[in-house]
């Protein structure tokens, strides 16, 4: 059986990356998304195993220290990081995995697993994402200028990832995620095994 | 404008590429095929333009003086070539190019055009290719079991190649191919202008 593919899907804040994900998930309901973990404390409306699974300081650490993590960060005072073992174990399924990280993590992943594929999902240009800030209307102009000096920084960091979907309509966006999935599928370095021992092809 | 892909289909005798290619053409005909130039004499069926280009010999080795093609090569005493100017102008138009050849011309386009995305197109198992020649009726036992050594030689020179599409069946093997397509015209490094212009990446 073949291995599933490992989607890492990083893209700026008002990108839409999380709506892209969900759309794909319910088109391919088979694919593992992974559940970051965090050290932080729940908030309302968080839910353990949904949302985040959440770990003590010391339960995170120890799991540091087994390397149970595909990778890991530290912000404000809180872990963050990808458990391993679902991921790893989905993929060898046969599953495909969706992991949604941020872009530093995105990299540690690839150095772990250089068989992920890196996709970013960004807003078509900084004016749309602009009219997508202020149309939530729960920012100042201020903010939002912020934002999009941080969604082009984001963008200059990405720029070593495979894939972009520009994510101008919802249905397209998920589209194209389906069609990356499909043609690594078929990428010679993903089909040795076939060509051995189908085609006694030699390493 | 973006500029269009150069696909190049390749694979061994009885793999049904050019069937893949004809039924991607009625799919996309916007797509432009290349047609290749020869210098051997035309024979009943042959149309020039459609079949091939047909050309004297020194009509030939004046095109490769003059740099004309994107590979070239002598078999049994008449050269065959893929003319360069039409595919690069369809190209740079934005229209997606087909070209059909076989794998060591297909090498020295990947020289030339490093973008070309390399498709090897075979059948699903030597078996399959087996009963394909045989029902053909055309071929004796012997010359049948020297086309699946050629096969087998042929996919280990294709290991270089970027993807592999199983003909299985058509509809599926032609959807490979526009999958291919399609998610190459996403990939980073073929949006850089994209990304310079509307995000201002620097190289």
């Amino acid at each position: 059986m073949s291995k599933g593919v490992l989607l890492i899907v990083s893209g700026p804040s008002g990108a839409g990356k999380g709506t892209v994900c969900s759309e794909y998930m319910k088109r391919r309901p088979e694919t593992f998304l992974s559940i970051s973990a965090t050290s932080r404390s729940p908030r309302p409306g968080d839910e353990d195993g949904v949302t985040y699974f959440f770990k003590t300081r010391e339960q995170f650490e120890k799991m540091i220290e087994d390397d149970g993590f595909l990778e890991y960060a530290e912000f404000c005072g809180n872990y963050y990081g990808t458990p391993k073992e679902p991921a790893i174990k989905a993929i060898n399924d046969g599953r495909d995995v969706i992991l949604e990280i941020e872009v530093q993590g995105a990299y540690k992943v690839k150095e772990k697993c250089p068989d992920a594929i890196l996709v970013f999902v960004l807003p078509p240009s900084p004016d749309v994402l602009r009219q997508r800030l202020t149309g939530r209307g729960t920012e100042s102009p201020d903010v939002i200028e912020k934002r999009i000096g941080e969604a082009h920084r984001e963008i200059l960091r990405g720029a070593n990832y495979d894939y972009i979907i520009v994510n101008d309509k919802l249905d397209l966006a998920a589209d194209k995620l389906e069609i990356i999935a499909d043609a690594e599928k078929i990428r010679v370095c993903r089909n040795k095994e076939y060509l051995q021992n189908v085609w006694d092809l030699k390493e």
